[in-house]
């Protein structure tokens, strides 16, 4: 039984960890903290784990204690302070997967471009891995820090992948959509129920963050740099990301190949799903799960491929990739605690 | 004051077109039809009317008296019906506004290859009119039959027409989000609460029939022939498109220049708004009204244009764009009966 | 043409207004205030009215000259600020209605046990007259202070007045729905999306402030003393209240009679519409209008009358009748800018 | 390991059987029938359960065949048919529980008065069992056929028999509002997304048919005849039921005694969570959930009790108690599979 604690407890992705990690047969949650809570019951925040989890939120000034109590130490904080925290800790016999921003660029100046802020801890970068678990299996494994991958990357890199190291991944649009809790549990006039119900917009245009995360691992495995057209829309949904996904068909390569590419690349993952010819993934059949749904399309009219990506942003594209790499580094199976459902309708 | 008709009110165009028509100052509902409602009072159907609009519905086979009585004849129903019904009437002093597929196509052949049906009157295309009322307003002046454009296929050509027409559209693919509105007022699984709420998917994926509407106006405007790519996406919203549009930035061309044009095209225009640098598009300011919004922005990492576009598919999408045209039709001021405001929150 | 002003115009309420006003044939909205946006511009607000409604947004500090230039002052703000700001104001030919809860309570008392607040002005509360159009009609012509009721108030009232009126009315349990424009436009957890979304709770069981204002209505018409059970719902609609409402039915009174009396009651009011024996309000038919729909049903097995009453919270509870009452008072037809009807769907 | 077969696995009810059976550590799903989809995998119908449940579904026809294979049999049917393809079944090792209304009445005249049927196996209603889970333990425990509740009927009885039970229901009346989930997967205008999304009504007014059924209990418990009045709503949100249940307090007897006696009769149930003095039930904290949350609330003005019952209607109201009941006649803890938390947001 490994010992785990989760830094951030009360935002929507560590709730989220605290709902996945209690029925784990093989971890036991020993710590929370919640700056905006401390002091109070993780139960009085969240009713639903009355009697269940009635820790007592901790502060962060308490990672010290966490760390030496804990096996594993989740951190679900807004960017710029999982990096600050952890610069001055020795983790030892502890290993980190952090879902936040910080060690997952490579490099810190990109760091700074992006999140406008210098990087807290650039050395601490050489000591984490990108955690998307079915690409970094084995680096994972032996890594004291993963940084847990953005939930619109993750969605778009198992979308791509397969194709960049096959080195058949040319000019790129991805077109993602999101359920809205994405934005956090912050109250903000955007997230306000009459503000974004009944609404469609996008936002940041060619300026989100998940970007450069995304280029940095299609370049890695394609061998050469890459750039993409990344747009984020905001939808009424609680839950769900759809990414419809445009490539340019690489010549002389049709779509039965590329679906047999995709066919072996994901062969024996248990979290992706390739659908089939005439099948088009829907955020209703993975959310509340921490499986990918893919389908490989093509248009030939115009012989473009559109690939489409649909995950739960909260589980796949956070809490349960983080429960997936906690797995893979303990040398559990790798599904365990992940076997989830959908709940229908 | 003008007498108008309108075949197939019970639907949710139907019934828009009533909902609009019925302030209108210089326009009178003079006959309805349904065939599902048949005898009933419209009223009873939509119980918002109630003493506004208690009018007996006809049915179908009441055409040539319909025609008789009114200047205007609204079509609201699915594709292949309109044509048909039409063929054996005589026009003489009514004209037509079709809001169904039936005249949209100028080619016959292309009817029958996207709608899988052999088109009912071919004759009849060369008496119609493209209806989109910014960009044939002449033609449309002295139509006998108009063909109002499509919900998608509005949202396209007013975001693109402009850089067909100066010979700048490159390589375009269109990612499109609708509400269930559009999908129709059947009942039918896919439309049912449980089963759309809560969920994103693409659907009809480089499939829809809207494609080749889009690129025979891009093409006509362009002097040269146009494909694009198109996926339309289902939303858990009511009303309201959003179409995200990608476009190769002609080589040598800045976006300032691009602006420029925009700003030209539309200067005049009292239903197409040009939004500032930083805001987006959102439905939400757009539903309820016979606006569409555009945006134009670039992605100057991947210098690639991606032009945003909302409208309300009932309205500038269908209903609304009728009314404009019939102003037009009547040399009414276009915008009588169409100066509505979105109703917020 | 009459010129008005509003205060507060940035919350739903306020901007509710600016919307109903702006087509309105004989008013000219001539000033806004707001102090979270002061010295922007209301369309920069909400862009919906840009070119439309471009006027800079003025400070409650400039209520003096608000007051000069308009005729008539509408104030949209939380309970307690409006009765201060007048009390140091001289109307003379400027006539106010206050859609907020200071002048509602005819006891300085009852304001204070209620909204744990000394009142600011009680010797205002002589000046000003309870705003239920239909039920005060002729004190509302004539008045300076308009008190516009609250919006589960309206419903309510609508739905009780003629019984109490009657003498008919006993024992009286009010069970409320609202959606969460009710809750206003301020960011908090309770409106977040996901947290309001896909759930229903009651809420200020047996506490809403609405509570004594319906009581001292509907003791005021029967002559006595009334206390109701009031429990209010939130539920994730954006706009609407429908109030269930269970009586006691008076021994020796039939359906029949009640009906009646409704009938009577609401025979020549344009926005009361009483439905038929079958048919149920539903809040999509009046949201966006300025209907109150009201049916009357009974129980025969347990005799108990049960009147369920359906209006639009921002618009019959709030603005609707807000230019409603400054119709009345100005002797204008009392539908003026009213005629409103819902977006279906 | 017990056998299970489900009759009529594709309605919202039967799917969830299905969902929940999935990880029950003693059960195995043997056989699912459905009509509608015969012969198909269930599957292809419900896409989330590829490869895990690819079982292929069988006919009604097959129901011998099925109840032979079998150790218990659910049947999620419409009302009229279970009963009457029962009827000639020996069930000898084989125990039913029926999920819909065949067996709840115990009296086959009541049967027809609600659903306008001749019940079609009198006989059959002595051999059966009313099965809510906590008041009918002894009894499910023995039984060959058990009736499990409404949905409706399981929120108000949960709610109301310890008063019933202790002699102290006095007059009642229930304001329930339940999710669309409730209205089953057929297609129909009403269920449409455009037409329940951002609307709420009350339907079946003083005529729903879980009203004899929740008479029935009551009177059984409390050992005289009870009469309630009943109003369900239909709120657009895809799952749970709240009900607000307004009672008189019987005189001489006080908040504090009432909330005793709540918590003495829930002290050992594993699903009945009674919440504190000030916090409400929500649906989203019961939703995927077998809990039924309960508040006791008194208004001190007009000395009423206001009680408050959420539970999600398709697990609790539905398929979670059914297994519940299937635990208790197995002599499984009773919460074997039933471990669920909330999915939030």
């Amino acid at each position: 039984m490994i010992k785990v604690g989760i830094v951030g407890a009360t935002g929507y992705t560590g709730q989220e960890l605290v709902r996945l990690l209690l029925p784990h047969p093989d971890a036991r949650i020993e710590c929370l903290t919640s700056n905006s809570y401390r002091g109070k019951k993780f139960s009085s925040v969240f009713p639903a784990f009355e009697s269940l989890v009635d820790l007592e939120l901790m502060s962060t000034d308490d990672l010290a204690e966490i760390i030496e109590r804990c096996d594993f130490v989740f951190f679900a904080l807004p960017h710029g302070i999982a990096a600050g925290l952890l610069k001055d800790q020795a983790l030892a016999e502890t290993r980190v997967i952090d879902l936040g921003a910080d060690f997952r660029l490579r490099n810190a100046r990109d760091y700074q471009v992006w999140y406008q802020l210098e990087h807290p801890w650039p050395e601490g970068l050489s000591k984490s891995v990108y955690g998307l678990s079915e690409w970094r299996r084995d680096r994972i494994r032996e890594a004291t820090i993963v940084a847990n991958p953005g939930c619109y990357a993750t969605s778009v890199e198992l979308a791509l992948l397969p194709l960049a190291e096959a080195g058949l991944l040319g000019d790129t649009i991805v077109d993602a959509k999101s359920g809205v809790s994405g934005a956090g549990r912050s109250a903000s006039i955007d997230t306000h129920f009459n503000e974004c119900n009944e609404s469609i917009k996008a936002y940041k245009v060619a300026a989100h963050r998940h970007t450069p995360e995304i280029e940095q691992e299609l370049g890695s495995f394609a061998g050469q740099q890459k750039r993409i057209t990344f747009t984020p829309h905001l939808i009424p949904i609680q839950r769900g990301i759809l990414s419809t996904i445009y490539c340019s068909l690489p010549e002389g390569v049709g779509i039965d190949e590329i679906r047999s590419l995709y066919r072996e690349s994901y062969a024996s993952e248990p979290f992706v799903r390739l659908l089939e010819d005439r099948q088009s993934p829907e955020t209703r059949w993975v959310a509340g799960t921490n499986y990918c749904d893919l389908s490989i399309n093509i248009d030939e009219r115009t012989d473009r491929l559109i690939i489409i990506s649909a995950l739960d942003n909260l589980i796949k594209g956070a809490a349960g990739q983080a429960i997936q790499n906690m797995n893979i580094m303990s040398n559990f199976d790798e599904t365990k605690g992940l076997s989830l459902l959908p709940r229908f309708p």
